[in-house]
């Protein structure tokens, strides 16, 4: 049996103690061990500020750049033992896993783009010179600084590859050393891309623990951040986390989010922007076995198309074999884990008390080429609501797994915006309409409760990634349930890691120092 | 005896139960009392939600620019009303109390022309349209949207007006309805500026809880705000508070800072950089005795130009009268209360086990014009440490009033910038020299430890407002222990009370949202 080891001050440490094994959730075969504690957490912190923090310091963004660039070629290199272990660790189908790997090396291969632009500067500029006294001798300029010290990483389940690379492209990109935690359940791709990281990056630069979190934040200190995506309850303790509150430790939060998709009155289901919607619903709800953070949860049409929306999406849904991710035909495999198909069943319980059976019932199936009995499956599950704004089970609950719901409106875009509201924050939400009026209307009063809005419309279908992929150029965050981070969106990626300062002094001075 | 009443949901309410005396703290004099609670201040989210949100939402950006610009007259035509409050009810001289209230105005004006240069739009670009697809019609772009919710703002007692102009100038310019909270024992000039606002705003546009803060937390939910400027311990509290991290409602604090000052090792103190330098620790030392967050609290010297420096700090010092801030001749009066007089006696006791003694001892003296035994009083104090890297009191704990300690050190930009970075955040540090290779050292060094830098040299020496002052143009807040928080710096100010969103779709589309 491999016992995973952690990637720390250096070197590979096996912890001790009591062991968690990692299975395929398809079989529930075990295909490895990681220890639950045993590593010398406080070492790796000073190794990364003293080691870490220097050796990054050292390189202008245009090297650490290409730093970035050859994760991202290392990644292309091992692409298909990657895949192969999504498949088996993640449940997986192969395109889940292509989406998950190609995404981290795409990320990182933004990042190493944006390193090049940024070239040998040390201080970014952010925004024009500012006279603040009577004459322009006296100036101010605001600058991003790389902050000195440890980016801590708590990466979620449902990405290991891409959740690693995206967070870390922005971290070493903008000077700081990082120790990366993957989900303990689906950590081999993270695992093995550390393998082909650690000979590529400077001395302190990555580290990685394989394994429960431990101590690992009873060492943050002053100058240091925390980057976490997961679920609510551990977003709350990290919240009130004594160290974090006692050194003011900068906390982005990726949590839960209610992420809503809203049909446009305009819209006919024979459109192009019909098809875009009934295809984004159904991918969100199927690709990861709908374990994504941007799936589509809750899901507005008019009262019109309520009955056509419903059999297009059945239809599309009945087509899908869901099975051993590993087999050709199968195109949706199992939750992660056995907990994580325990709380969908319990979410499912809960909406179905409130709302109708549109398609799969309570998500019982039983998934080709799998032992009878094993596995963490939940079939596809539709179900409708009248009255969405007051279903609250659907506005208080991710359901993180392959379950969207219906519900029907008027058509308005205050409706519309109002419904996203009730989510109360979210990474994302989308709106399929080819009425501007009706699309600027819902977007003013939208925009506040979502990270991002996708708008589907008949010019763009063609290209779409859709409202579930994250992309390195857009903020990916949201507001209130969301966790109230920001990551991505290009530069703004880096902000998180870097402190803007206000330099006052004389304007000739100042310029000076922007090189 | 004047009951100050608070304005909630329209109308002044006097609230009820105990009562507490705000004082002048240098007579002990009672000049008016205030409700310790009695106050609906569940109608009163409920009135800044619905009323205010609507009333400012249907405003553009110019209108309520024009808004403020009507404050700020306000204030002007009620000058020496608001003057006379802060000297009697702050322990301020004339000058501390213009420095408060011409403060506030300035600020409002600011973000009036801002509001007017942003002119009609909803939301505000951030940066560049962006290409997401293979082709230029599949795009991206990030905006600025008003958020729907209330902000709360909790200030503190050293600036009730500035500190209520700065915060609502923000807040109110980005289109959020504003409770705000002022120190109890400091209220009458922030009591007066409600007088003079509510009749010019629109409805539930700003409230004002004057007293305890009460169960004013219990009523925040997703989309609201909370701005804090105040002392660590209670920055924990809110940090921790069971409503924020339930609904991740955006926090910024502002608070404890260990702002230092250099001397670099180019300097004569016979020429203007010279005279800069001691002129703004002696300002900062004195000016509103000493209790500004801003304020010079750790000075570096190089070893040859100690016993100068300190020579003539100790002759401007000795040259100031302290005493009642209402007699002409006074240049300095009480600290603000009771308990902040208790707790800076205490803090330079703690330092004078560490340092030794170059100016005024432990605080103690007689002031000028005050009755026996009366008043809030603590003298300038200078302390001076031969290790400053190393002493504990002067690098972890704030003496919020006239103290500053001299350190002297090796002229290295290294050590300047590593003293700085000893602070674990704060909200401004300052160097002072001519060689511009020594600034640019310590500014790369030293800017991710600080929210500003103020680079003083012979050019701008002319026309420097100083370290300590805040101006709206520059960004206000610091990382670490300063709070992690950012107010001001132009539309900076405005991000906290807006969500930065990232719109995707047909680029046309995108285009025709921002008008």
């Amino acid at each position: 049996m491999q016992l995973l080891a952690s990637y720390l001050s250096g070197s590979w440490s096996q912890g001790s103690g009591g062991k968690s094994a990692l299975v395929n959730p398809a079989t529930e075969a075990v295909l490895a061990e990681v220890s639950n504690g045993g590593h010398d957490l406080a070492a790796a912190f000073a190794y990364a500020r003293d080691k870490g923090t220097a050796e990054l310091g050292a390189l202008t963004f245009a090297q650490r750049g290409a730093l970035l660039a050859s994760l991202a070629k290392a990644i292309h290199g091992a692409r298909e033992a990657l895949i192969d272990l999504a498949v088996a660790n993640g449940g997986n189908t192969r395109g889940d896993a292509k989406f998950d790997v190609d995404g981290g090396a795409m990320t990182l291969s933004f990042y190493a783009d944006l390193g090049a632009k940024l070239g040998s500067t040390k201080l970014i500029a952010d925004g024009e010179p500012i006279q603040v006294g009577r004459t322009a001798r006296m100036g101010g300029q605001h600058v991003w600084a790389r902050r000195r010290g440890v980016a801590v990483h708590i990466n979620a389940f449902n990405f290991p590859g891409w959740g690693l690379c995206e967070k870390l492209a922005c971290a070493l990109l903008a000077g700081m050393p990082v120790i990366s935690k993957p989900a303990t359940a689906t950590a081999l791709v993270a695992h093995k891309m550390m393998e082909l990281f650690a000979p590529l990056l400077p001395t302190g630069a990555l580290q990685m623990l394989v394994g429960p979190a431990g101590t690992l934040l009873d060492n943050v200190g002053p100058g240091d951040v925390v980057a976490f995506t997961g679920g609510s309850t551990t977003a709350r303790t990290l919240r009130t986390h004594a160290k974090i509150v006692e050194h003011s430790v900068r906390l982005n939060i990726e949590a839960d989010s209610l992420n809503a998709a809203i049909l446009g009155p305009d819209v006919d289901l024979s459109s192009e922007t019909g098809g875009l919607f009934i295809a984004d619903v159904v991918k969100d709800m199927t690709q990861k076995t709908g374990q994504k953070c941007t799936a589509i949860r809750r899901v507005l049409v008019p009262a019109d198309k309520h009955a056509d929306v419903a059999a297009a999406i059945a239809e599309r849904l009945g087509g899908i074999q869901i099975g051993d991710p590993s087999l050709e035909n199968v195109r949706m495999g199992p939750l992660a884990t056995a907990a994580q198909a325990k709380d969908i069943k319990a979410g499912i319980a809960r909406l179905a008390e409130a709302t109708d059976s549109i398609y799969g019932g309570t998500g019982d199936i039983t998934p080709v080429g799998v032992p009878a009995g094993k596995g963490f499956f939940v079939g596809p599950v539709v179900r409708s609501t009248k009255d969405p704004m007051n279903c609250a089970p659907l506005n208080e609950h991710e359901v993180f797994g392959p379950c969207t719901t219906l519900g029907i409106y008027d058509g308005t875009a205050a409706f519309a915006s109002a419904f996203v509201a009730m989510g109360q924050g979210c990474l994302v939400s989308s709106a399929y309409s080819d009425d501007r009026d009706w699309v600027a209307a819902f977007v003013g009063a939208a925009a506040p409760w979502a990270g991002r809005l996708y708008l589907g419309s008949s010019k763009m279908a063609a290209q779409s990634p859709g409202p579930g992929t994250a992309l390195p150029s857009l903020l990916h965050g949201g507001p209130g349930r969301a966790g109230g981070g920001e990551e991505l969106g290009g530069e703004r990626g880096l902000q998180f890691y870097m402190q803007r300062t206000a330099l006052e002094g004389d304007a000739s001075v100042l310029k000076s120092l922007l090189g």
